[in-house]
């Protein structure tokens, strides 16, 4: 047990789930954790060590958790809550910042550390060229937390205003429908055959999946809480290749490749 | 020298620039790489081994530099292009997709990878808590390749629809007013005197320096290429703290705080 001064909560993204992929700043601190908290399926990914405490939850219990993992800090232990991804991209950061905020006001003393990762659109992207080459933006579909008509207004914005759009948290059993209502509205602003959609699913994992098609031929059922979207802008294009997967790229240019001028 | 068909072009992103968030997927690509291309900045951080080549180049010279890359990994290398960052962000890897698609058909027969890294608006805000911590979005402020009309209606249309706003590439010594009338545009969108802005350079660097103001406070001076800046939406929370700087988030939902229920 350590001093009271030296308590600490540091919030941490895995990245997309291999270990290729996550920094070593994640790593140090996953290793010098007494306590670690997180949502089962992340936490899962984190080697045991003797002597650390691990308190998995389900993921709707983001709040709870954070107040846990506070409190275990307050007492002077070094917490850790895992996120996949990066913790600060519908992760755990915002969860500790709001239960700091609502808790005593010895909290605020407290040391509290986040330590970025690859978000699940990064490593999506990256995997089939670069369709995050230019403005883009990220939007959760789940509605839990935030009207769907706030939803709806945001993807107008951004598919009016030219920018490609990950779409996080796309689809579960209790949100069925908002996925594709979702691209349907999509599909009224941009072309819909030729606009270019990825689905990408457990990147750097055993499980990984990238499917490439257009925002016509999207399969939802393709489609789990796991998979980050990308939906390409009116620039975004597709290279073929004979033998391998197509490049999906967003210029650096607003005007078209071969006109572009250096 | 690798036989012809081993050859292949690795476009790595280092993160904000600390080997504490560069992924161990781009370390070991750094290490086995026979040529090194980049801005030279960025090379100037890949430490040096004996019987690599490198080729750094300046920041206006990224199709070139692409090219020069297949061209290697066409005759049998392995060439490594560093982009600070993510390459996928405004980075190396779309210049790599838009030299591949107007190059020889040959080089769409050539091993292309992209390897994600933390790219800097994920650094920024983990170094303050959690701002983009809902909906957001990456703009670029650079004119040299898209119209300015283009970039004032992007930035309406997500300030208008409640995004949280990352900027890049804010300033340069040849776009020296865009920063400014940028500010001034959101500034009518959103509550100039409760915007929580960020400006954040260097992270994870010796000369780091973090900034965090308001809309209203913005000093344009403070902020340079390698500045990224990250604008509050109306749920943007500032929770002052004793002792330390303040920390920052947007929260999950929509409803406040205190009146949020789990």
């Amino acid at each position: 047990m350590r001093s009271m001064t030296a308590g600490k909560l540091t919030v941490v993204g895995l990245g997309p789930g291999g270990y290729g992929q996550q920094t070593p700043d994640v790593t140090r601190a996953l290793e010098s954790a007494d306590v670690l908290y997180g949502y089962a399926p992340y936490l899962a990914r984190v080697p045991e060590r003797v002597g650390q405490r691990r308190q998995a939850s389900d993921n709707r219990e983001e709040l709870a958790r954070a107040e846990a993992a506070l409190l275990d800090a307050a007492a002077g232990l070094h917490a850790v809550i895992v996120s996949g991804g990066d913790p600060g991209v519908y992760g755990m950061a915002a969860a500790v910042c709001e239960a700091l905020e609502r808790g005593p006001a010895q909290w605020r003393e407290l040391d509290v550390e986040v330590l970025p990762g690859v978000t699940a659109m990064l490593a999506v992207a990256a995997r089939v060229g670069a369709p995050l080459g230019h403005d883009f933006c990220a939007i959760s579909l789940s509605d839990n937390l935030k009207p769907w008509d706030v939803i709806e207004a945001r993807l107008r914005a951004v598919a009016t205003a030219g920018f490609v759009i990950a779409l996080y948290n796309p689809i579960s059993r209790h949100r069925p429908w908002q996925l594709s209502r979702a691209l349907t509205l999509l599909a009224e602003h941009l072309d819909a055959a030729r606009t270019p959609v990825i689905l990408g699913r457990a990147v750097t994992r055993p499980t990984e999946s990238i499917q490439v098609t257009t925002l016509a031929n999207v399969d939802c059922n393709a489609a789990d809480m796991s998979t980050c979207i990308i939906i390409g802008s009116a620039h975004t294009r597709l290279i073929e290749r004979s033998g391998s997967a197509p490049l999906i790229y967003t210029p650096r240019s607003l005007t078209s490749p071969s006109s572009a001028t250096r």
